[in-house]
Formats: structure tokens, sequence, C-alpha cells
């Protein structure tokens, strides 16, 4: 991240700046563009605040008509955008780009429709993902998908990053509770993808909008699925001797064919944080703790609480406690959804990685985590959504030592590299973003990035949407079409990397 | 379909056809390349056996990288590749081309790799639906996308048509339980998508690959995931009044928070029919029949068997049978499952549609398609995934009677377009194909076609891939791309069909 390479500024943009600012309030009238460095400042990082750029100016459209005319006027100009939920990506996805329009969605804060006989609400991309679960709440029900940021962080910018949570072993992610979209194109055209419904003629757009994080257009609705708050929800807390042991645990569930809500592992460093900060009665004398809760009709969660107890103790579980009252369940989740800032305590930095791995390589995974832990001796927690892979390593540091930050950043891209190895990819819920983007050649070969970026082509053939994320090179689209109508062979080594 | 118009072929194909079946041979050895008419003429129609066509030849390959070779050839020369796995397509997505190379996927039979722990299956395309379940049964495990063809049908043809089941209510689709594929790009390059993993860095490919029918590439390997198969599993029969009331007890189960793992309704002409034909015992004093299943731990599906017979029974249910044992659970399907038989019993003739609509569209589109039903003449018998929302109306007619075969087409196409009316889409789970090509442009604007096209040329930029189906109009990938970047408005009106 130190060694950030982002796209050069255009020199013709900045000296056409207060033209810019000037048409784009034409469009977007009042307090809408914002151009002051003070008024800017909020703007100029997101989740990852080692990275800051501020930006030529930041838009705030009310309207999909704004939407669409500022898309255009940055089409017909070649002005880069970069569209933004709230601001909370871990991968620098609405990072700002110095010669680029921020185009922040949080104007867009409105519930359009509910519909509980098709179970389904349409929400601009503004609304908080918990604002949707407030406004069902009332009727017993609730949308699904629930990271740790779910209080701020938008619909719109789960839909960008296909956000994950504690509850998408069983209930999936974005991609999975999400059914349509409205989305405007740079050229300012609008297009809508999917519905209320189960299946679209045609191709099916919706899988490759959620998780483009702002490379394809700017989605100014979404249409989601919500669910029936389950009947019950119980946690079982589980301590064990060893990550090894709560690992083959977490395969013998599964195994079983039990799907729980959520199942969420930390190691010995995260019980101990997490317990300090918030008090919440983790057992303290184990190498790694289990969280695993069930949900659905009381008789079925009675039944499977009791088969996973049975499980745990025959894998040599040390203590055990299964939640009697919502109030204690809530506790026993407390502990791991504080866990990041519990480590702000420990540690006066840390990054958070995130990658995900086949649920059997975890094991061998966690002891290679603890070689390199003691190779670079830097200390590293973990929790990790333990049921579908999805780790979340946290490296401490002090930025304050020279060098050492730079070993933090050497240690994370050594993890991620260590889960694409072991067959599994550089991302779990938090997007490439610029964090990972210099790394998508160790699990893309040239082909695959060059066919993604073709698709890319297909949406913004000037590439002006959130460049510099995501790939690590961007290739002329002219070029690339013309090399693939002819058959000629990637990569093209005379274009410049950034 | 009487009006079916196909691309021409090009004559200078069919002129150079000895040199191209030569070439082809030369790649695909020995019996690889079948060019008599009576060899071709299995291959000439799909499960839409009204349409009929004689391809160019038929290639059969069974490697990678011959598939890779032959679609190189195919787009170094201009040459038309139709991809076909068993042919089962219910939308003619496997007619041939008269100036094509019908791709047959069938030599692609092999299962690659069983992985418990992962939970996962690696398959080549042409292995059957139920070949996999079969291959991991021994151990408890199944694959649960059951389309009713799942003897015959691939694992390839389910990628290309995104194949439902009547347990797709509670457990996806195609696109929900593929995971990864290897597929061959029209270039004769080879990417990789997805893979044993919950998520994958980069642009998501695979949503797009799953149903694209065979417009995108050739796929050559499929990783899906498996599932445990449930403790238990037991279906309800319930007899209603009307199909309204039955419409009315499948939206409150669902309103109650019950997700059965599938939910079938049969009218009154289905149930007869079907009783006719295989016996099971359904009522037929009644006029719509729900079959719901419950699956899960056991304790779940007792608790929940009542439940569903309480709401059946409060909204004037007129019979109620639960099976009490798997055979029974077997034969309550066995009528639904004969369904499409046994309306041949009592018809000479019939179109099966499929469309999808709103849950709570239904009783509405059930009363405007029996007006349509009295309108044109035509008995019309109903059996719909109702959980879903998915309808298959089978419209019966007499082809030898003049004129009849028109009437049932256009009776047809006024339901599929009172699915789109009514918020619902033109398909559910037989794709597109050339059966609802021209009805598109009821579904989607020409905003929203040229943007999927593009999508398509990034893949295929000369066409190539399944031509004539899908698209009602196929705009050129060259013009698409500079009307885009120029901001120039679609349709072009100049360009010709085709």
């Amino acid at each position: 991240m130190a060694g950030l390479v982002m796209p050069e500024p255009k020199a013709d943009i900045l000296a056409r700046r207060a033209q810019i600012i000037a048409d784009l309030r034409a469009i977007v009238p009042g307090e809408g563009v914002i151009d002051t460095e003070t008024e800017m400042r909020p703007f100029e990082s997101d989740g990852v605040t080692a990275y800051r750029q501020m930006p030529l100016t930041v838009v705030l459209p009310s309207t999909t008509e704004q939407v669409s005319q500022v898309l255009a006027y940055a089409h017909a100009n070649g002005i880069p955008v970069v569209p933004r939920g709230a601001g909370t990506s871990l991968s620098g996805g609405a990072l700002p780009l110095a010669d680029g329009i921020l185009l922040g969605m949080g104007k867009f804060n409105r519930i359009l429709d509910i519909d509980f006989a098709n179970r389904t609400v349409v929400a601009q991309p503004g609304v908080t993902n918990l604002g949707i679960t407030t406004a069902v709440a009332h009727e017993g029900f609730y949308y699904a998908p629930d990271p740790s940021s779910q209080i701020a962080c938008t619909i719109g910018g789960n839909v960008g990053e296909n956000s994950g949570g504690v509850h998408c072993l069983k209930y999936g992610l974005t991609t999975n509770n999400v059914l349509g979209v409205e989305m405007v194109l740079i050229t300012g055209e609008i297009i809508r993808i999917g519905g209320q419904h189960l299946d679209s003629g045609g191709l099916d757009l919706l899988g490759l909008i959620v998780g483009s994080e702002g490379l394809l257009g700017v989605v100014t609705e979404v249409t989601v699925r919500i669910l029936k708050k389950p009947e019950t929800a119980r946690a079982v807390l589980m301590g064990f001797p060893s990550s090894e042991a709560a690992g083959a645990c977490v395969a013998a569930i599964i195994a079983a064919g039990i799907i729980p809500g959520g199942m969420e592992m930390m190691d010995r460093m995260m019980i101990h944080a997490s317990e300090a900060f918030v008090n919440v009665g983790y057992p303290l004398d184990v190498e790694a703790l289990l969280i695993v809760e069930l949900d659905g009709p009381e008789a079925e969660v009675n039944h499977l609480i009791e088969r996973v107890g049975e499980i745990g103790n025959g894998l040599g579980c040390l203590t055990l406690r299964a939640s009697t009252s919502e109030e204690e369940r809530i506790a026993f989740w407390a502990g791991r959804k504080a866990a990041f800032p519990a480590v702000g305590r420990i540690s006066p930095d840390y990054l958070c990685m995130d990658g995900t791995i086949p649920r059997k390589a975890l094991p061998e995974v966690l002891s290679r985590m603890e070689q390199m832990s003691e190779k670079y001796g830097l200390r590293c927690g973990n929790v990790f959504h333990a049921g579908d892979g999805n780790l979340h390593p946290l490296i401490c540091y002090d930025a304050n030592k020279p060098g050492e930050l730079e070993k933090a950043e050497a240690f994370g891209a050594d993890i991620l590299l260590l889960c694409v190895e072991v067959g599994g990819v550089l991302t779990g819920e938090h997007g490439v973003g610029v964090e990972k983007r210099d790394l998508m050649g160790s699990m893309f070969d040239e082909t695959d990035l060059a066919h993604q970026q073709r698709l890319k082509c297909a949406f913004d053939p000037n590439s002006l949407l959130n460049p510099g994320k995501v790939f690590p090179q961007l290739h002329r689209c002219a070029e690339l079409g013309r090399m693939h109508v002819s058959g000629g062979k990637l990569p093209f080594p005379d274009i410049p990397r950034f």
C-alpha cells in the first residue's frame, strides 16, 4: 500500500476544473456539488484510511435523472468517476482520484416499496443495510446479509462489494439476496436488470453487477429478498485446545449435514482481546473458540444444539455453553462483533486482511500463518467465518516504528498468496479495490484478466468508471477488441501499467 | 414457431463443406466428425421437435484441447457453432444451423473429482444431472436441482439453460448450485471461472455464463455444490375447491416463514390426466391439488407438516393426506413427474409453456388464462412450481387440424405476455432459445437488449456461437461498440435482422 501506484491525473482535466464544476452545478443544483477542501475532506478516504486522495470535486445527486446526466457529461468529457456509498470499504474501493468526480449516493436514502407477499423490498442505494431490516421488522422480516458495518454501510455499497456477514454461510452473500437493480451506464443510459421474480430471460447480468466495485455503472435502485425471522435462534460457545481441533469440529458439523445460521472462530489472541473489551464471559483457557448459531423452528434448534454439542465433545471440546435466552445469544456475538475495535486497544495499528480458502485447507493455512508471524515478528490475530472458509487475519503493527507497516503489508500479501496457493481466493467479502489489485495476477492469468476487461469495456468503453481499482493493468478497449477478433495473443507488453 | 425465421445460411460455407469436414477431421480424428444424413438425423432437433434442421456437420470432441481447436477453426473461418448436451432443451436452444457445426458434448462424460469435505463435485459437461447424485449417494449426498429430464439431461446443458426442478424453491436453480466452470471461448482461449470456494476476486462472470444458452462459450468442466440428503422428507397432498384457494394456501405457507423442499400445484385437468396415467390416489373431486414437501431433521418435518395442515384447513382444504413412508412420498410425486406424458395420452399434441410471475399475481393469471382458453377454444392444463411462481401451462391441440398449431402458439404467446404484464418474465427454467426469442422485445427495451449484446460481443465478437437464439435481432459488434463510445442512440433501424 505504501507503494500504491494510481493512474496519473490528466493535466487537462485539472486545468478545466472550474468549468467542470460549473457544468456539474447546472446538472445538480444547490448543495449538490462540493468543491472546497474543508467540505471535501470527509470524502478523501474510505475504511482504509492509509490511502488518502482529494477528488476533483464531490457530486451528490438526488435523482436517477441527475446521475444519468452527470455520467453522460463525464463520458462526453473524458472525466473519471468514483461512485461511493457510505465509504466503509475495507479495500479502498471508494478512494477518490485527483482528476475524478467522487459521486456520493448518500441522498438516495428512501425505501421505495415493501412487498411482504413477494418478500421483497425496493430501496434506493443509499439506504443502510440495517435500514432495510428496520423497515420490515414490524412484520417479523429481515434482510439476511449482515456486515459488521451494517449500521453505516449502504445497500448500494453492499451491491458494489458483494458484502457478506456472519450469517452468509446459511443465507448467502449479497449476490444471493439481490433480485434486481436499476443502473445507469457511463453513457447515461438507464437499464433495469432482474426484478421481483426468480428468473430472467436473456443474459443474466445481475451476478456480474454484484461485486463489480463501481467499475460497470452506478446502481440507483436495488430490489432485495427479505426473509422471515427464524422462530428461534440459539448460539453455542465451544472452546478447544487447538485451532486444528476447532477446525475439525467445523468440518464435522458441516459433514453432518448441519448448516448453522453462523459459525465463527476466534483464536487465543482474539478471545482475550475481545473478552477484555466487552466482558461477555468467553473462556480464557482455550486456544480457539467457536460460536455456532442454530436457527429455525424451536424443535429443530434444540435438536441441533444437542447434536452440535455431541460433535464438539467428541472432538475434545474443553468448554461448552449454549445460550438460554435472547440476551445471552446477543452477548455471545458481542465479543465477535467487537473484535476489530478490541484489537485497536492492544495494538497501535492493524491491517485487516480478507481471503477465502476451501474449508479443508484450514489447519494447513493456520499453521503456516503462525510460521509467517514468527518470520515477520508481528502478532496476527484470527477471526473468521469458519463455515465458509472466509479468513480475517488481523496483523498488528506500529506505524511509528520505521519499516513496520511495510513488514505488515508483506505479511498480508503472503497470507493472500497462501490462500490462492491452497485453492482459495484473494477476497472474501471486502472486494479487491486498490488493496489487492496488484495481487490479481496471482489468481488470474492474462487470458482471464483480458476477458474480464472485455466485459468491463462492454459497459465502459473509455474506462472512466473507478479506474485504478480491481485490475492491475487496464488495456485500451479498442485494442482488446481488435486483438480478440484477429485472434492475436495477449498481453500487450507495450501498454503501460498505470 | 410456424413462422420461425432463422439466419440465412451462408452460401460460401455450404460450398466449402467438404473442405471444412476434412479440416475438422484433422482436429477430431476417428468417429468424432459425422457428415452422413443418417448419422446426423438424431441431432436435427432437440426437445422441441416442431423445429428441425440438419446441421452442416456434427463434431463430437472428447478433450478440451479439441474443443479449443474446433472453436478457433470456426472463428478463423467464420463458421457458426451450436453447442449441444443431451438435446433435451424445451425452447429449441440446440436447434442446428444449416451452415453451422453442431458441437455435441456427449463424450465429456466423466466425473473428475468428488470432494466430500468441501462438498463439491467436478464433472465434465456431458455427465447427466442424475449421474452426479448417483456418484455421491453412497455417502448420503445429492445434487439439488432436479429437472424432470434429469435421467437424460446433462450438467453442461443445465448450465446453459439455468435449469430448475421441483426442489428449486428451497435449493435454488442451477446458478445457485454451480461454483465454477472451465470454458472455451470462440477464439480457442480457455478460461476458468470460480472454483471450490465462496467468492472470486474481480468480475463475477459465473452468473453470466449460467443460462447463457451457448451464446458465450463452450463449457468443458463444471464444479457443483453437493448437499447432504435431508434426514427426513415427507409430502402432503391437499385438495382445494378452487385454484384461487390453493394459491392462497401457497402464499400463506410462505408468509408463515416455511420454505418447503418443493411446492407444486396441479389443476383439475392435470389431476385427472395424471391419476389416469399413474394411479397414485390423487383426489378427483377437487379443482386444484397442492403437493407440499417438507424436508430436514425429523422433529422439524413433523412439526411443519402439522403447521402446513393447519394452514390448509384454515383455507378450505377439502382433502389432506401426509405421506407416512418413503414409498408413499415417492408415489405422491409420481403423478406430478408424469404430468407431461399424461397429457400426451389425452391430447394428440401439446405445447409446454414456461413463464414466471410474482407469487401474488397467481389468482389473476389463472383466471385470465381460463378466459384465453375459452377465446382460443383450446384446453390448457396447468402444473406449476407454485412456490416460486414458475408456470408450466400445457396447451392441448391437434396438429392435424389445420390452423390449430397456430392457435396454440398464439395462446402460448398471450400467456407469456401476460406473465410480463403482471411483472414476471418470459422464462422460468427452459430458456429463451428460438421459441421465445421473438418475444424478448416485450420484456426488454432496445437499450437493455443492446447492452446484453455488447456483453455477448465481449465473448464472441463475430456472433458465431448459437446465432439466431435468444436475441431477436443481432447487431454487428463493431457497430455496437462505435455507437456506445460516441454516445449514439440505439436501435439502428438500418441494420437488418440477423
